[in-house]
């Protein structure tokens, strides 16, 4: 039996733009790599490598929270110890804690002989979300953990769709100001015009046509928001030029990544994604603002462990 | 060149429970056959062959608006003179006026030497849908002309994706109530919940990836409606107790088809859609409510030519 692996967690983009709560996207860069340690005493230990301070009580984590729940259903004596290497960052929208989250069940399941499917694994790594947003959802950690696409349709009962992920290049840039989850959703409205409404799902329903069939030309036509972005945006400086920017340079479509400040670009190959990426440069160096790119392909696989012995 | 053509119409089912506005879906029966000539002169005649009283101007009428409109982007001395015999009838909720557009422009286009691709016909097609409800929505005439389901993504501009059709039977009851469309739009919120448009276009997104991916158990679940069914169905006697009665008899999901009164339900094979049929007479035979039943396949063809000559 193994009791030590090395995960590699990456980042995701929830909502992918037109599917505010139910579609959500893997990528390659960044990624958070964590050492699990299986313990032989009913406990959780989660440490940061870079000295972030996290809290003592492993319920309170991320990280944490997933493998409470694991070892609580567990008829044995069994533990982990996390180690987090952070490159993923808190507050980025683009999907830390789920990395967190879904890299701590992945890593431990690998060490309990793959015992949870995908399925279960999602619903303990909910646990982390709750922690990190007080609300348990799975656009995050489903595409963390499957890889690829995926579709919520339902988060009770939890129904989760991997979709084939099409051949794309994914630019993201992470401005480096500070958008509180919670304030992201303050800002929404809760009654939506039907008129718009409408709009919106048709976007969606081309986008999983899109995306299923394989046509870039109707993913692009469907990256468009009706309801959340025009609110949302105002949040993040430099939205509309940049946006414009990266469509005139080529990327089909794009926007914000979760619930911000990450703004993403889908382009159909790395050239474009390369051009995409130095527009977006172009606009943070001119606002004088911090900021972090990532150019890289939809990821197929999600958290998979890098070593293990 | 042909001078006479007989067309069948079919029948068609908007909406498809969750995608209000922007799907549909097209039935084998009932179908209207239609019959029109070519005339050498700029001129649009319209009869019923069942003796409804027509409006003498073919601008006020469904089948006349779209050819009028197509006579006139016509650098020629023609004109079509059409003869319907009306087998949906209208106000059933199962694109009455839609199959009466429809057929009307593929069988002109057919005695043209088809010089119109089916976005083209459906852009004239929709001139009828304006005549018949003041709105020239796409919901009936798309799956019409297109056969099979079709997603309206945007309906300015056009955009329509084909979606490929599932092997499914379908089982349409109309109660012979009536439901004026413009009465049907009326009782509709302008204003929907944030909370439950996140659930419909869950289900959306759900029944377009099981369309494409013939995953029968996933249309079934997807085939619910938090926004519509809920205000709608209040004006179908009968609609709540037929819609468990016929999920009971094995029917994957199923609701109000269009604007109603009719009701469509959809089943994995042809024993299950007669059941479900049969559930549905007795409700409408208890109810003393007149009514029809009609069972059939999806219809993967459309609108077709039976003759020509």
């Amino acid at each position: 039996m193994k009791n030590k692996c090395i995960i590699s967690s990456p980042a995701t983009v929830a909502n992918l733009v037109c599917g505010f709560d139910i579609l959500g996207l893997c990528l390659s860069e960044p990624a958070d790599k964590m050492e699990i340690k299986l313990l032989n005493e009913k406990k959780i230990i989660v440490h940061s490598a870079d000295g972030y301070p996290l809290p003592e009580d492993p319920a309170l984590n991320t990280a944490g929270a997933p493998l409470l729940e694991m070892i609580n259903d567990l008829n044995a004596s069994i533990g982990f110890e996390v180690l987090i290497h952070k490159n993923i960052k808190p507050g980025s929208g683009a999907g830390s804690s789920a990395a967190s989250a879904a890299g701590a069940v992945v890593g431990a399941n690998h060490l309990l002989g793959n015992i949870f499917d995908k399925k279960q694994l999602i619903q303990y790594a909910m646990f982390g979300e709750k922690v990190a947003s007080g609300v348990k959802h799975a656009d995050n950690v489903a595409p963390c953990i499957y890889g690829g696409v995926t579709l919520i349709r339902s988060i009770s009962p939890l129904d989760i769709i991997p979709l084939p992920a099409p051949d794309l290049y994914t630019t993201l840039v992470h401005p480096q100001i500070e958008i509180r989850t919670a304030d992201a959703r303050a800002v929404l409205r809760q009654q939506i015009d039907l008129k718009n409404a409408i709009k919106q799902w048709g976007n969606i329903a081309g986008l999983v046509a899109g995306i299923i069939q394989n046509d870039v030309e109707l993913i692009g036509r469907s990256l468009e928001d009706y309801i959340i972005e025009p609110v949302r945006s105002k949040l993040i400086p430099g939205f509309d030029e940049l946006k414009k920017k990266c469509l005139d340079a080529g990327a089909l479509g794009g926007g914000i990544s979760g619930s911000g400040p990450s703004i993403f670009m889908l382009s159909k190959d790395e050239a474009t994604a390369r051009k995409v990426e130095q527009e977006m440069k172009n606009i943070y160096l001119n606002l004088g603002i911090d900021f972090r790119t990532y150019v890289s392909k939809i990821n197929k696989e999600g958290a998979r462990i890098i070593d293990s012995q």
